[in-house]
């Protein structure tokens, strides 16, 4: 079997998680999300982001996390501003629409947007009410293309989203990633306080499942629950969720795990950096894109499993390259040791 | 700690699921449903219900299962006939008026509905296109309240809407109990014949969660895999349900399970008649509802975690007691001795 | 030609209607509502209810009106309450569930609802959030069979709505004939006072189409436009609305017309009552419901239209007639007459 | 009051249409769109169009035909491709995304999309069910900025859209200004043969309001009816649509209110381009974007009505000037001797 890097979801789970879940198992519980793994979890995220009064919400998978948020805090008329990278503007099968919202898809460089991006937005919407009404801005963090957000840039969206009336969103679905990337600057304590809302991702980063749906705009909590019952996305067993962030935060496994993916990266990203290759984009997070000839990936796929990105040209393509809480320092060293044999 | 006769989701999963979890956890798979344990689990279930052509989608809860089903199936101004009692009619909070459909209620004495009460919902929507189209009729084996459907009632069903070319899906959240139900003469390989789709319940019958949704109609299976991407539903790790579901169906585990829970009640239930107690509804599944006295209930509530379901006169209400794969015969002889005692 | 008692808006409009069209055709105006004649008619309805803080906003019809201020109010979770009789619960082919809410319906006995049986949908919808909320109460006056709701019933349920946080809202499809009814005691101004929002309707009373949305809450009329906007109901030529809502209302002939067309239809209940006919139900509006046997049917179908409504027993079934502000004098005489010659 | 060239509903209708209106007014008819006034408009179309198959279907406006026809054609997890331009991508509020559909905007040069275009659209969304599937290609003819398509430009997408399996569906809310443009060689036959539906546009070629829906696809026809009913969109007195397509098609009176108002935009154009003035873009409808200076825009906005559309630069802006079946030779005269005067 080949070592695979394609993305960071391809096992199961961390083994504290299945040794938590197997010594609470026949401890019967609420249904439903009431129960004390979810309740102790919620403690456990208030604390962390030190905001007490913010309230948290288990769910599956993110597409779920998104439409359920989204669709709770708009009216019919409000629509949201993304990137053209952003999950929900390309990778959701149209998750957000079927809600009824519209997505403004915003051209960026490197996934992250900015308030003058925004701004053009709102400033060619101008028509009321023929043209729909922008409420929620929605970013990712880490971005789907491994970039991060610097405490000034959230703090500036933060600020011109309160001027404008905007709901701020992030989409966590790799913030492990982000918040213990070597260029982050921003804490969990500062993604409370700037944002009305953000999640929490488990599934990449070392749960079988998972992702804490965290309002910290207290207007936006109020019956929060129906929405997502009414989406099928509570659990009967909704433990299941409780006990695995629980377990991630109840000390600092869920950053350690971060941590680890993001340095098997960083190996393999200097390894290409010594052979003088580039990449697509300048990542610090779990994910990297170096540009290498149709040879070299050729090369590479005899041994690993990754993804061809992006065509530079007749000679060239940009591939990717995803680590995760599951990459073995055995994967990297083998797969560094390719590297520096490519010609 | 009180035993509990709450539900049926109160622990978490059958041990063996808990093993197979721990011995696959480390074998990389493709995302999204796309992995040995799912394709694997599929064969089973086809095997299972005879019916090769037919596909199997893995979601996570029945909510879930039911809103994608339901509006992928239908046209925009198609509607769903169901009883009052059904779970998507009273216990979903709006999920399938969410996708924009109108669910017809129909008012039945034991759950379950006939072709005679379908009958009468077309005859009084002759009025097009002011009225809506029904187009689908919902029905649950086990019902919400216990009772199965027998094979002729199925048939008969299965005709009626055949002739007036309406789908039928049936919500199989307890197919488990209502299969291994004494009264029950229906076979999975009937159901796979007789709808044009269901889906098999793993998490009120065994599993940590999930439910495996079967498309016997061919046309009705096409572009499936949307649908549940765009309702949230697909998850990363689709092998955790893929899974499940394989041990659930590699034996007779399911069933297994399924008999399990029923025995229980019913032995519940012998004990209640031998006291000359009465029932709401004459049930042979995994749920009772004995009518008592509101001083037996107090008796009872001492010891025992349970539902007051349905108050019948000042003296009386009938309490809702559900057992499951986790109910031990500790817990059962426990219940039978207070019974037993009852004044 | 036979003479028609099918329906109300079997013909185009009243006279002075047209005339207003031919005289203010060649007058350019702003688009979308934001002309002189809807300004105008805004004025005179906010004098007649005696409300000028309520907002008016003219769409074309019923179903339009009714699905645009449901979906406008209502948050995703929540739901509608309203008679089975009610228009959006049986005859808008599922338009308000298409906007992704659910409607209860009450079985009434003659179309109207009452506190108590609201209070019921609410008690047994406490299972929160596995039930859908309840926030708003729909009402008809005149309701579907004729009836109308006296001051004290409006009142009552008002301040139900009130103390339950409901919203009340009036289906005002035939407002006119309520209000001109001989046993109505609501004025306008009730109206405003009593509920969230009513519409004024101008299609069966008169005009060539159109209805007058009048929110009263102020909180409700938020941004009110992008609705109407987005559900395709902003006419480019709002002017056309403007213009008959003005014609009917700068004098007294939208009551005129209410009151001619009650009026008619009142003759001939007299008549029927005379030969000793029954009735399906006991109405003073425009519409009466009058038992008859096949024979009798029969003899009237030689020279009317109706709509056979309702069968009674083998031998009688009741009819529906209804008359309009364009019914004559000598359409109602020659019914009578033919009334009057019936075995 | 000054003369208006700020859009083509400034009036009311051709005093032909109000005729038409008054002779028929009090004659009774079935409601609902089943009239022999629609129904003889819709023969006269398919007269027209040479498409005796194709079913006609009358509504009030455009955003309301383009949500009606959208959400009826496509099932939940298709979406629709435009130009940014397009009025369902900027100007209908949210509409088509409030019917749950994923518009995909294509920046143009000249508010066309193309065959290459589209097909990138297309390979950028391979990566299923992830990304939502595209399935109906909206345009507008004229477009929004007043361009026309030719045959072989329609052909070629028509082609393309039947090898991708995609519906074809025409914007005609200024198709009689298109239809009639001097650089157009489209006749209503070639539209009704290479789109699956279009609509005839009336409400901005002389009708008081009104759409014609022209479905040519017979498989997209079934229980249309359904579709306007449950949007609000089917008027009790449809006949009020009848009538005026009838009037307007009954001999050449809609292609003459077009080629009227495209006169007098060139006459106007002619005398711009006689000063020297540039346009935005090169149409040849009833739309022209003039690029004055400032003080130019001053001087003739002292006398008329008109949108300033796009500021060029410090110095320039584009106005847009729109004439209709409403702009009379004098109100044309006097402003092309404004023209003249300019500095």
């Amino acid at each position: 079997m080949k070592f695979s890097f394609k993305n960071d979801y391809s096992e199961g789970c961390h083994p504290r998680i299945l040794e938590a879940l197997v010594q609470t198992n026949l401890i019967p519980q609420n249904g439903y999300g009431d129960d004390e793994f979810c309740h102790s979890a919620e403690r456990l995220i208030q604390e962390k982001i030190k905001s007490p009064q913010s309230k948290v919400f288990f769910v599956s998978g993110g597409t779920q996390a998104n439409l359920i948020v989204i669709s709770a805090f708009l009216r019919p008329h409000e629509s949201v501003v993304a990137a053209e990278t952003g999950h929900i503007f390309t990778n959701e099968s149209g998750a957000i629409e079927s809600t009824g919202h519209k997505v403004h898809g915003i051209i960026t460089a490197d996934g992250k947007i900015t308030p003058d991006q925004i701004g053009h937005v709102l400033d060619v919407h101008q028509n009321k009410p023929h043209q729909v009404k922008q409420k929620l801005v929605y970013i990712s963090n880490a971005t789907e293309i491994g970039t991060v957000y610097t405490k000034e840039e959230l703090r500036n969206l933060s600020d011109f989203c309160k001027e404008n009336k905007l709901y701020l969103y992030m989409d966590g679905a790799r913030l492990g990633n982000a918040l213990m990337s070597e260029n982050n600057d921003l804490t969990l304590e500062d993604i409370a306080k700037y944002t009305d809302a953000f999640y929490l991702g488990g599934t990449k980063n070392g749960a079988l499942l998972g992702e804490a749906i965290i309002i910290n705009n207290e207007k936006l909590q109020e019956e929060f629950g129906f929405h997502i019952k009414q989406k099928g996305a509570m659990l009967a067993k909704g433990r299941l969720l409780g006990i695995q962030f629980q377990e991630l935060l109840k000390d600092d496994l869920y950053f350690d795990l971060g941590r680890h993916a993001n340095l098997q990266a960083m190996k393999i990203k200097s390894a290409f950096q010594e052979i003088g290759c580039g990449f697509l984009s300048e990542t610090f997070t779990n994910q990297i894109f170096p540009v290498l000839t149709q040879s070299q990936i050729a090369q590479l796929s005899e041994h690993f499993d990754f993804y061809v990105w992006k065509k530079i040209d007749e000679e060239k393509s940009a591939i990717r390259l995803i680590t995760s809480w599951a990459t073995t320092e055995e994967m990297t060293e083998t797969f560094i040791n390719s590297i520096k044999k490519l010609k």
